[in-house]
């Protein structure tokens, strides 16, 4: 702290006291997290053994199991909880499933602190060994310094690492500086169900105080080095949806005869996109706000290795040639993907039918400035569009699934300088600032609900695999990522 | 017949006396099928009963299961029965599975009467009520004159016809004027495994003697006029793999970096057939045998209504206008089904998925003169070319799944005369003479094997959505075809 005592200033002498009060309480606590590393797996191993998988209703005994877990563990440390009902989810088949709660805490209410409020999610994505999983997705495996097991990384990991922290805090006797208000969550994986509509109704008792909200649920750029994200894509996602017949055909008997609607929703999805990904649709382009000249500089610095990113995934070229090219098409360009087709034969072997209903299904990331209603209007016009080109004289419907807005923060602001002084203080070095391709929409809804700053604090490494096969976070990743998430608490303080 | 009497041959009176012998015998039978009418429709009961899918590997016990019951009941008829074991059929997951047995049966062994062998099979497509069936797949359920169930038509109905025809000639204490092999397989719905093997080890010692081979597994045009069948139409069965990654990737994390397989298999399935079916693969058409005058003459008188074809299926619009048109394209043109893509989401809702590896299936219908190997060459030519257009850098690999080749028989033979001549008694008209646009590769195996006539009888009528969802047999087909085949058999003493 010897530079800023040479700042004769009363500012400097008080920032010179607040960080040396922060290095003694935060060599305290990592200590702490360092001899109670092995419990803190553990405790990671009991919460993904719970198959808290919103997506199947014979799994959501499992997402209000975790959800209770959750709410015990936060009791035993000194929260006040609350679980809230979000009432009931209508299924495709149109029965009625309850929706598990929200659990909301509170940790600490000292009027003279700010308040930070931690979003997280409890649930996961499905999982089964047979899909490719090198160990059983819900027993917590390590190997190599890596935990296996859904959720590991997204989002238990993270919500482990805040638990952690805390108790880090108290085990040290250390008071935290700011207080706290979590609010964790059982649908993020099925789209966040209920969320918004409760925070919205409780926008004024709940998130009147909240000053900032940090998310930790995603991911570094690479396998090694910290970043602190402050934009989101946005995602719309569309359905073609063609009938043929009344019910699937012998492609023997009938093929010939009929107008194949796999056909016809096979052409449409081929008219989205060129080799290059590209956008085929009318218009979509036109929305994307233009790359200024600082902006693209900023890319040029990101610590990203291409041949690392490549070989992670396993492909034989990616998109783009250029790290910045590759890093603007990720996070600042749109991109669409198909998906997979909803009623056609998916199963392994050779079945002669002729799917009688077929539901196309791909999606758009979304960037500045593509607000989804434009692009939901520009996306359904093209496909009636084409479907005319088509001239199939099947049933025809083109829907919006469901969309979410991108998100843009400002870097610069002070609660993203506590993430980064914690992130430095941890890893040793300055974080990227970076943007993510993947769409968390309740990031913006935080943002305008508390009308304040929110930031994105990975604690996962680039290369964890959420969403996929043999998901993991690394240990270094899980103990280090705690300390910083206590960091950042202490930071917090001095803001 | 009084008109034969006009003719002072031997051979007119020699057949007088037969039909004269066949008119009486033929009574006493169909007197003894219409008391027994609810015997055989519970028979029918019992065999649906038995789930014996034979895709399904969990299955398998039922189709053993199904096929000693059957063997049981030829038992109970006389008949002498030989279980064939025909080894283990490995599983895409690379275990090894019992493939069920092959049943024989023979009834009578009488040197001086011709022998007549009869095919079918005792295996189901897969079927779930929740597919979009209106009762239990495996329970039949008559309504309105028709029985629901899975099998019904294809082919248990049909077998439980032959059976119930052989009790009625023992209840009617007449001889069966033809001795009869029985061939009743377990796998015919998952590519007839072992079958061909077995029937050529078998060629000299089983096959030898038989006269005529006789098969009832395939329908009737529409859904009220008999017809018998002299033609079908082969299938070639090919998959497109693409493999993009490692693993399933997350669209907002990687779109936009990734070339996706599945926009790879979308774009070369887009490449197949333009909008009205005709297939792009180079040098395809011209295998096709051209139509002669006498050819196209004969579908112009055939009994079938395009509007009520239309109206079976749902269709909006058929691919053909014309009634000779649409029947050429059902039966003596090629056609191209696509199937759908296994490894993309198929799952109803919205996944955000990039699937790693897909495999995009498709099917094309053979007929004069597309010879098997001809048409797998152009096909994987044709693909690998466009595969070249396409420029993508992810892994490819085409490959065809299986082949059955096209049949053609001659309608005016004496054995398709004695079909004809049962079914006119039966129904009271002259059958058509069609072609079906389905496979039954076995029919050529029989053919070649037996170096014999061979006759498919359908049982079922056109609208009976064999490997679909609400499979029916009306009753009137059940019960009056089964006294067409037992007409059939004593036909074939006058031979």
């Amino acid at each position: 702290c010897l530079s800023l005592l040479h700042q004769p200033t009363i500012f400097g002498y008080r920032r010179c006291l607040i960080v040396m009060s922060i290095d003694r309480q935060y060599d305290t606590i990592a200590r702490y997290i360092d001899a109670n590393k092995g419990k803190f797996i553990e405790r990671l191993r009991d919460a993904v053994a719970i198959p808290s998988v919103s997506a199947d209703p014979t799994h959501r005994k499992d997402v209000v199991k975790m959800i209770d877990w959750a709410k015990e563990k936060l009791e035993s440390l000194g929260a006040s909880t609350e679980l809230i009902p979000l009432g009931r989810q209508k299924l495709p088949d149109g029965k009625l499933l309850d929706l598990p709660p929200l659990l909301y805490a509170i940790l600490g209410n000292d009027p003279s602190k700010k308040t930070v409020l931690i979003y997280g999610h409890l649930d996961v994505q499905p999982a089964n060994k047979a899909d490719g999983w090198n160990t059983e997705p819900f027993e917590l495996t390590e190997k190599n310094g890596k935990l296996y097991g859904r959720g590991s990384t997204d989002d238990k990991g993270p919500i482990m690492g805040w638990i952690n922290a805390i108790e880090a805090f108290r085990g040290s006797k250390i008071n935290i500086p700011v207080n706290i208000k979590f609010c964790f969550e059982g649908m993020e994986e099925s789209g966040s169900v209920g969320l918004e509509e409760a925070l919205k109704a409780h926008q004024k008792e709940w998130l009147s105080d909240v000053d900032f909200t940090c998310i930790s649920d995603n991911y570094w750029l690479g396998p090694s080095k910290p970043c602190i994200t402050y934009g989101l894509r946005g995602v719309c996602y569309y359905s073609i949806e063609v009938i043929g017949s009344k019910q699937d055909l012998h492609s023997g008997t009938f093929g010939g005869t009929v107008y194949e609607p796999l056909a016809d929703v096979i052409w449409m999805m081929s008219q989205l996109t060129d080799i290059d990904g590209s956008i085929l649709i009318d218009g979509i382009n036109d929305l994307v706000a233009g790359v200024t000249v600082d902006e693209r500089k900023l890319y040029d610095t990101i610590d990203f290795d291409q041949a690392d990113y490549q070989a992670s995934i396993g492909a034989k070229k990616l998109l783009r040639p250029s790290k910045p090219e590759l890093l603007m098409n990720r996070w600042r360009y749109p991109s669409l993907s198909l998906h997979g087709i909803e009623g056609a034969f998916s199963g392994t072997g050779a079945k002669t039918v002729i799917p009688a209903k077929v539901i196309g299904k791909f999606s758009i990331r979304l960037v500045p400035n593509m607000e989804t209603t434009k692009v939901d209007e520009l996306v359904i016009e093209y496909l009636n569009k084409i479907w005319k080109q088509r001239g199939s004289p099947n049933e025809y419907r083109a829907f919006s699934n469901h969309s979410g807005r991108y998100w843009l923060s400002d870097y610069k602001h002070p609660h993203y300088q506590c993430g980064a002084r914690a992130t430095k203080r941890v890893y040793g070095v300055e974080p990227d600032y970076v943007r993510d391709g993947g769409s968390i929409p309740i990031t913006i809804t935080f943002e305008e609900l508390t009308g304040n700053n929110v930031m994105l604090l990975p604690m996962g490494a680039g290369d964890d695999m959420a969403h996929s096969q043999n998901e993991k976070m690394n240990v270094r990743n899980y103990i280090e990522g705690t300390k910083m998430l206590a960091a950042y608490l202490l930071e917090l303080g001095g803001i």
